[in-house]
């Protein structure tokens, strides 16, 4: 149920995208309560020109390999959870592929669970009532 | 007011793309209220590396073929009203350009009415008021 | 904070694409109350079949330098402040780099405070309490 979005720099090669991918679905499987299998992701490139970001807002040293992260998700999960989320996927890809921690920009959108269709037209999240 | 935001692997012609609008387009129309000429997409082309989906999360057998599809679109829909949208766009998309019921995911974001602007710098859907 | 997410037609130079981003950060920290150096934003260029509007809905002659801007940002303004930014940010862009008010289409999508991490894996704008 995560539709994970991905910005970066173009340059990088699919090994690099899928370890992005790799280490943040891990993370929400870890710490988020998604389920297993739940991953859909979408990697955009950009040139220098369409990738703006400020090197220095909050005291937060970014450079070129800044990952902007935009996870829509279900308004499930407390304060807690989400924080837990954004440290655990930092630490996941500061491992793989090796990203600095300063270079992750995290932002979650919240939707209901009635918000999702994953196929044949069905809203499978939610069951039909009487009045569905 | 619904931006239909798509993404499908790069490969597709245009006719296609035109094709996969359309349907949703004509979806949004038939089933969630839409009003006439209400029509702003955009599709994102992706590589292998940067579409990643799981084919069997569910049960439901997806392919390459598979379109994601996130649409922002005001709060005002009820839940019967998503059901029957997913429904549409699946049938929709099943006749024109052929894809198979399993490949469209599709995901909603509610936003409020004065979330829009559609041009000239205007809240068209939410007029002044003496405190605004 | 806020994410800028803009689409328009490839063809633009990169000059342009920044012209339109500072227009929009200026707006923002003109009318929105955002923080100086909160500038994060991504360009997306589509072909001709990736970037469908209508010409004229709402009565609103749009044309192929139509730029369609989606804003995640904090759900803590008013519907004042709304307002005052679309009508900022058309302000700006027809200045530089000269669209016209009719090319300008703004969405933004309203997310709380914990839904950001702006580097590190830390929640930066929800301080830690006894429950998390």
């Amino acid at each position: 149920m995560p539709l994970i979005r991905l910005s970066l720099r173009a340059g990088k090669d699919a090994a690099y995208h899928l370890s992005l991918v790799t280490g943040i679905y891990t993370a929400l499987r870890e710490v988020f309560a998604v389920p297993e299998n739940d991953l859909f992701a979408l990697v955009h490139e950009h040139p220098a020109s369409g990738f703006v970001y400020d090197p220095g807002y909050l005291g937060i040293a970014r450079d070129d390999d800044l990952v902007m992260i935009q996870i829509t998700a279900n308004d499930t999960r407390d304060t807690a959870q989400k924080r837990a989320l954004y440290a655990r996927i930092v630490r996941n890809l500061s491992a793989d592929p090796g990203l600095r921690p300063e270079n992750v920009l995290i932002n979650l959108v919240d939707v209901a669970r009635e918000n999702w269709s994953f196929g044949l037209g069905d809203m499978q999240y939610v069951q039909a009532a009487g009045t569905a």
